[in-house]
Order: structure tokens, then C-alpha cells, then sequence
């Protein structure tokens, strides 16, 4: 599939935007999620390292151009929805900017005996 | 941690809900994405199966309920911005409503050779 034919089956939100969870193809690992518009979209296909839109400094995030930490996407999937994206990536370096290799390293519930 | 000092921890959006990705613990697969509000984060910690907020529906979702197809919560995890959760969970039948195990049975790109 091309970007412009996931771009045009994607339901994106009000404001262009659709959420990306990131995984680590080495062990699956959940890495972070992140949010993507048609832009982000389209460079990741071209480029083959996740971008995303950074909302906060409202610009293309291709994730790694600053801090080396590049994202490899291998395969990206979308939900039966086709309002969430899925990249597999691997990983270049840490993926949380904390310095963690994952953004979900702490745990709020763990079932007793789990 | 209590359900009610993570819901004071998370930084709900506008509408007070708050993405959350859920992660099979047998082998990592993602299996969906979806919402939670306080009274779903509440309503895990205390049935410790995995709960969300319906958007279409507009009421609280506790998967399983309807399907059968419980989720039941090993871990909850939250990101680095606290604006994120992971469930960890062990499903039961599909996780997906087309039947299929996970949300992400689609594929809109693959590495050449990857």
C-alpha cells in the first residue's frame, strides 16, 4: 500500500491527527505512543524511520533527526477501526526521551501473583 | 497504587479520557487501543478486568461483559507524560470484534526484506 492510500482510508480526528502505538520488533515490546497526521504518514513511508506530528512544538517529528535515536519501521498496521496505527520498528538508542528505553516503565497496578 | 492516586496522576484530554494500549502478556502482541475515563481506570483496578470508555456508545465498557471475551489485567502501566496507559492483560477469545485476535490484523507497509 501506498502512504496516499493509507492516508486516504485513515479516520483521522478533529484536529488531523490519529494515535500510533510504537513496538519493538526485537520482543514486542510497547515503546510509546505518539500521534501522526497525513505528513507523518507519508514521511515515514519515505524516509522509513516513524515520524510523527509533535503537538506540543506543533511540527513533523521524525523521530531521531536530533537525538540519533531513529525508529527503523519494519511494517506498519492499522486497526479494524482505522483509527489507531501500528509501527513495528527497531529501535536506535532509548525511545523515551527520559532516557528509558521504553516511555512505560512504571507500573500504577500488578495482580497479586501475576 | 490506588485507582484513585493514578487518576490523579493522569492528564486526561478535554472530554477526561486518556488512551489506553492493551498488550497480551503472552507473547506482547497489541491487541486494541482504546479509551479510559476515571470511572474505567476505577472500575479495572477493581474487577481487574480491563475496562474503557465507550465513545460510540458513550457508557462504560467493561470488555467481556457482552462477549464473553474478558480481559484479564496483570499490569497497568503509564507513560513518561502520564498522558498514556498500557493494560497488560490476558484475553480471553479475540480481542477484536471482527473476530480476529487483535485490532492490527492489517498491514499497510513492510520493510522490503524485513
Amino acid at each position: 500500500m501506498k502512504a496516499e492510500e493509507l492516508i486516504a482510508l485513515v479516520k483521522f480526528d478533529s484536529r488531523g491527527l490519529v494515535p500510533v502505538v510504537t513496538q519493538d520488533v526485537s520482543d514486542n515490546a510497547v515503546l510509546m505512543v505518539a500521534w501522526a497526521n497525513a505528513e507523518a504518514i507519508e514521511n515515514t513511508f519515505k524516509t522509513e524511520h516513524a515520524t510523527y506530528w509533535s503537538r506540543s512544538r506543533n511540527e513533523l517529528w521524525e523521530k531521531g533527526l536530533t537525538s540519533g535515536h531513529f525508529q527503523d519501521v519494519e511494517e506498519v498496521l492499522y486497526d479494524c477501526d482505522v483509527d489507531t496505527l501500528l509501527y513495528r520498528v527497531r529501535q536506535q538508542g532509548a525511545a523515551c526521551h527520559t532516557g528509558e528505553r521504553t516511555c512505560f516503565y512504571r507500573s500504577a497496578f500488578k495482580r497479586a501473583g501475576g
